[in-house]
């Protein structure tokens, strides 16, 4: 097969990680007779330094025109201060809405050979195999009105939260499709008892349930819900929920596993190219040292390979390929050394844990 | 001192534990010379059986008169499907804003008696002791416009995030104050590379922080910090934040402590009563059966005592008085039968426990 692949390596340790992706999908690219032409654009932070914007429109251009997008991550301490349209994640949420990639899933696994890495304990974690539905081009990230003004007594703000039925409902529909294709336990997580746009949200819910006999659909309040995660992860398998909510969800969820540097994304949209990053940030404090963790971002090309070049071998293979480099005991600095109940191998650097995984394909 | 406190047991073990509550009051009157006055209101579900609405007008007018609220807790699945104006959260919801407690104050406090109940590792939480200052009165629980109307492709539906800067700069000069007061560490959580919200809320804060020179503050996005509360606790002192995200995080925030039927909470206004309640919830599957751990109302009688009253004598004790019974190894069913690690002590009841506590007072 032949394929574009927009690289969008961002900012941070953005540029490391998403070099030794690309590395290894043209590894997988050899091995499986695949062409895949690779084409970079800025994003973020590096954006705005060279090009005076976070998205600039060649970047929207060339995702647009690709079969998928890789990224790397985006943000960093010296853009903080910046108004709206000078900050590097004004540049993600515009490629996002510019894609509309409405679906953000996250799979959050723990993997065995790092279960002690978990701050939880090994009985309430291990096993845990839960994936996250984020609606991720609407509600309280891009509803209108928002912004400030000056009122009688100092400043006014808001930020709405906004849905339209066919936003709700394509994602839903999402969770059912892929909670029917897992084991068909679905749970809709919102603030029913205060949002009116939560109501809906359950209400819909429910009238889709009809349609989706073999799926059981529960609904969680997302303060309930953030307890559950960390009191019974097990319990869940698909998690479909609004944008804001996901967004903290998925960072607790992520958390709980010990090991957030290998948890990929993807963000798919209705036929479109897909977004695929790491779920960890740009950690400019570790940028450019060369100690970054690439398997996330490896993971996430697997999700690319997966779900928008329908190359499922060729995405088992990189899976695959890192439970055995882990199972061998390689391990980067944030697997190996800081985290609680280390297994205390000496860490090995991102381009040696990139190199290792490469082997395995 | 004469005092007159408003008793709104509420639904499900509401009953039950306000009853110890006030009976624990009482023995504090008496041991220290107080006379306190106690009369019963209807909110929440029973009020909606009993007077067709979750806050009575007589509800909202006694909890004014008084010098503070004791509340159980509302609602339960029989009144799940009711529109909003039916609804028990309702009933609480009018009842914060009818008395303006705009700051609501969660102590996350792990028990040394009860660390290894915790889903995290002991050396994880071991020693957590935050304090979560929650707006209470503004934000997306009452922003305007809320609401669904029909649009040309179906429903249409906002909620709307609102603050003007009195309200933000209420709540964050009480966290800073209390702050001062503490460790001197103040983490104010936002979401400002999204919302515009968080921006006024950040730029607020940071305005704020030169008067307040012994107080560090520091910023952290609300994903960040629900990965915090997971990872590394101890970290925070002082937590201050949005009406939802402190919903999220604190109750996030409470199931890490393993031991969510001890946590209490306060409510607090600008001079007028204030409203204290266990953090926990109606618990409808064990209302009546006599199981429910009475000890967060009872802690949060003595938060009531200290913050309505000045009575920080009187709050010691009943402090004092609850780590002595947890100490003799006194369990109710939530902390001895199901949780893990469990001491293996059988459980006793709610009566047994409030009686064990009152003794030691
Ligand atoms: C960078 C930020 C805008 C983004 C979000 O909030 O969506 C990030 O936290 C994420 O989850 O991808
Ligand atoms: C019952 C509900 C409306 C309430 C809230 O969301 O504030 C509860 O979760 C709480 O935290 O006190």
């Amino acid at each position: 097969m032949h394929a574009k692949i927009a690289v969008l390596p961002g900012d941070g340790i953005g540029p490391e990680v998403t070099t030794e992706a690309v590395a290894l999908l043209q590894v997988v690219a050899e091995v499986y007779g695949h062409q895949f032409e690779f084409e970079q654009g800025l994003i973020g932070g590096s954006a705005i330094d060279d090009a005076g914007t976070p998205l600039p429109d060649a970047t929207l251009a060339l995702a647009k025109a690709s079969q998928g997008v890789l990224l790397g991550a985006v943000g960093g301490p010296k853009w903080d201060k910046e108004p709206a349209s000078r900050r590097p994640e004004t540049g993600l949420l515009g490629l996002r809405k510019g894609l509309e990639v409405f679906a953000n899933l996250r799979p959050i696994t723990v993997f065995p050979e790092l279960v002690d890495a978990s701050p939880l304990k090994r009985e309430v974690v291990d096993g845990v195999d839960m994936l996250i539905v984020r609606e991720l081009t609407g509600g309280l990230y891009f509803g209108q009105p928002r912004g400030r003004s000056a009122g009688k007594g100092g400043i006014e703000v808001v930020d709405t939260l906004q849905y339209s039925e066919h936003e709700i409902r394509r994602i839903l529909q999402l969770g059912f499709e892929i909670a029917s294709q897992r084991s068909g336990n679905l749970t809709s997580v919102d603030k029913a008892n205060v949002l009116e746009s939560s109501r809906v949200w359950r209400e819909l819910a429910e009238a889709m349930a009809v349609d989706y006999p073999g799926v059981t659909l529960s609904h969680q309040l997302v303060d309930s819900a953030a307890m559950q995660i960390v009191q019974n992860p097990k319990r869940f398998d698909v998690v479909v929920t609004e944008n804001l909510f996901g967004d903290i969800l998925s960072d607790e969820a992520a958390v709980i596993t010990g090991s957030i540097g290998l948890l990929p994304s993807a963000s798919l949209g209705a036929g479109g190219p897909g977004i695929y990053e790491p779920i960890h940030g740009s950690a400019p404090d570790i940028a450019g040292k060369g100690v970054a963790n690439p398997l996330a971002t490896m993971l996430s090309c697997a999700m690319l390979l997966r779900h928008s070049l329908s190359l499922e071998v060729e995405a088992q293979v990189i899976e695959e390929a890192v439970k055995r480099v882990l199972a061998e005991g390689a391990r980067t600095a944030d697997l190996a050394g800081q985290s609680i109940g280390s297994t205390g191998n000496s860490p090995i650097g991102t381009q040696e844990m990139a190199k290792r995984v490469r082997e395995a394909v």
